[in-house]
């Protein structure tokens, strides 16, 4: 009878009624109840993203999507720049290393933002530039760029914006084509209420002119090929696709439509200050200086060992968050507020947090961050 | 109260139990419970496919996985065989070309098995092949090829031996060590009892040497990624898993390993057997001249149209095989014998033809074919 609450940034909770699709009977997928399925999960998917471009779903982790908007946008020596602020800025990096790119890496102190005037700057440097990789929330800081100024800049020159909304579509803001970002990515385990195991991708007319006209080594992320499994009336996948996810994605993905995205981005933030009000309240310090709604990293203060506050809120208190990752293990706990948290999670995540600084001898004044919390859920 | 039996090569029945797994919480997956899970589905895969070498585990379609098993050992400009004799040995080729690799074909007549003298002949024509790629079941012809006595002509050459065993692994007899395969790629939803979204894949000694010398294009599919977050005690996965199907997976490879490959492959043999004569009986040929024990190609007879009789079948009678693909569409239909199913449900398949070839205007000796099949069940 010990209940565990998920506040890890993916998996984040997943709805009973969403986990209950998973279990009922297998099915086939070349047929036309499968079809009418991702027909509707494409459709649900693009008010998501905020697109009225064909979002396309594969079967693999986000990190599947991201390597679709590299290998099929970016020819081997081709460059492109990777916006480097944290592990998530490091894969696309990475990415296009793999894929025989020549990277240029715009590297920003992890914790804060890019700006738009250094992606502009690095845009002019590198005027040969095909595509810039850029991560909305940093999901290792928790660190939110701000993808709608960057959009504008980068869409004043031939290059593409390539976002990856893993930690924050759906969370947050974000509005692919009245911002202008020509290929956005996500993935199930987020703010979609979902396990893993699902990627979604879109790509604007800009990507797909760029798409088209490049011979990249993609074959089970080919872009192309699942734009052709996809075009009406086939609404297929070019491989044989999770289908009892992609049935669970419909259900999950329904509730965030019926629910609307506005209120969700705006009951995400209350949640998010919360945290943050609730941190400052028990004398803990916000790590971002662009802190992210999708998910929040508290320092660890001085004395506290981070890898065993992390444990003692999992272990001895139900409520799990993540460590540090990288260069911030033992340095940061974060929580998410993405998806399916309400208000009373927040706050026995906080409650767990007070008894768990306690436990490992902080002087805790118990309630202040609780109160804390209270006060900006009712506001 | 219409019930459904699912007869596709993929995916096959899956036990509610395993679905029930899929149901259960979500939960963290850098967790020591996920690692646990990730250690025992690894070890467990290794029996079912008969290696001593670790088993990474993909989240993906199998087409992921044999990616890997391209782009991974393949680099480009590298000369590769890929043996094509119906819709996945051209895959194998397909992937090839994608990633940059000098691709010989050696075509075979669909529904013929390519012979290990065929592949020793083009591996001397083709003397810098640096892997040959085959397919153990070819699905779409329902052809078994000869993997232990092609294994043997590789191994006698610095060539690698990549076996697709997607259609086969876990259904009919399949040992990579013995046989010397050196790389073996298999997926969730065929005979594992499982939905689609896991590939596996392992690779021999003399595989890894030819990977690490290797510099494909491969990221999320970069099975040096893979091998490094699995090494013990990390047991870990480099991207994201679809850790709730890796849960499923656990409960479904153990059910496996408690009932026996050599007892589950006489069985499938049996069930394929019955199918046979069955088709037989009511004056139907088998498609393949290898038929493989995993999926059975019953030719569709003069006057009757195979996309009629499928729809017929599965409307009509809740028994859903598949139909053909690519140039078999309307030719053959094809039942799976993998994974979940018994021998009562091979009596409804086949009561299930008889009715619906009647329904189509056949004339049907009703029963002749459950009573062959009966037969041989009951041998």
């Amino acid at each position: 009878m010990f209940k565990q609450r998920l506040f890890t940034p993916g998996p984040t909770p997943v709805p009973e009624e969403v986990l209950m699709e998973l279990a009922r009977p297998i099915f086939h997928h070349r047929t036309p109840e499968y079809r009418k399925m991702l027909e509707q999960l494409t459709r649900d998917m693009q008010y998501v993203m905020g697109t009225s471009q064909d979002v396309y779903t594969i079967t693999g982790s986000g990190t599947a999507a991201m390597e679709a908007a590299v290998a099929c946008a970016v020819a081997p020596g081709e460059k492109m720049i990777a916006v480097r602020g944290g592990k998530f800025g490091e894969r696309w990096s990475e990415l296009g290393a793999a894929f025989g790119a020549k990277v240029v890496n715009l590297d920003v102190e992890w914790g804060t933002p890019a700006t738009p005037r250094q992606v502009a700057d690095a845009l002019r440097a590198n005027s040969d530039a095909v595509a810039v990789y850029i991560t909305q929330c940093e999901t290792s800081t928790a660190t939110i760029n701000d993808v709608e100024g960057i959009a504008r800049e980068v869409a004043a020159t031939p290059a593409l914006l390539a976002v990856d909304g893993i930690s924050s579509i759906g969370a947050v803001p974000f509005k692919m084509d009245a911002w202008g970002v020509d290929i956005a990515v996500t993935g199930s385990q987020k703010a979609l209420m979902l396990p893993p195991g699902l990627a979604f991708i879109a790509c604007s007319a800009k990507a797909w002119k760029r798409i088209e006209a490049t011979r990249g080594h993609a074959y089970y992320v080919d872009l192309k090929a699942y734009r052709k499994a996809l075009a009406p009336p086939e609404w297929d996948n070019p491989y044989t696709p999770n289908n009892v996810m992609v049935r669970a994605a419909c259900k999950a993905v329904a509730m965030i439509r019926a629910e609307g995205l506005e209120r969700i981005w705006a009951e995400t933030h209350k949640r998010a200050e919360a945290i943050r009000a609730a941190a400052a309240a028990l004398g803990l310090a916000v790590y971002s200086k662009a802190p992210s709604d999708s998910v929040t990293a508290v320092k660890v203060p001085d004395g506290v060992d981070g890898e065993a506050l992390a444990k003692t809120m999992s272990k001895d208190f139900g409520v799990k968050p993540a460590g540090g990752q990288g260069k911030l293990k033992g340095k940061v706990i974060r929580f998410t507020t993405m998806g399916y948290t309400d208000a009373w999670d927040i706050l026995a995540a906080v409650g767990a947090l007070e008894m768990a600084l306690a436990r490992l001898g902080r002087k805790v004044d118990f309630g202040a961050g609780v109160a804390a919390a209270m006060k900006v859920l009712a506001g």
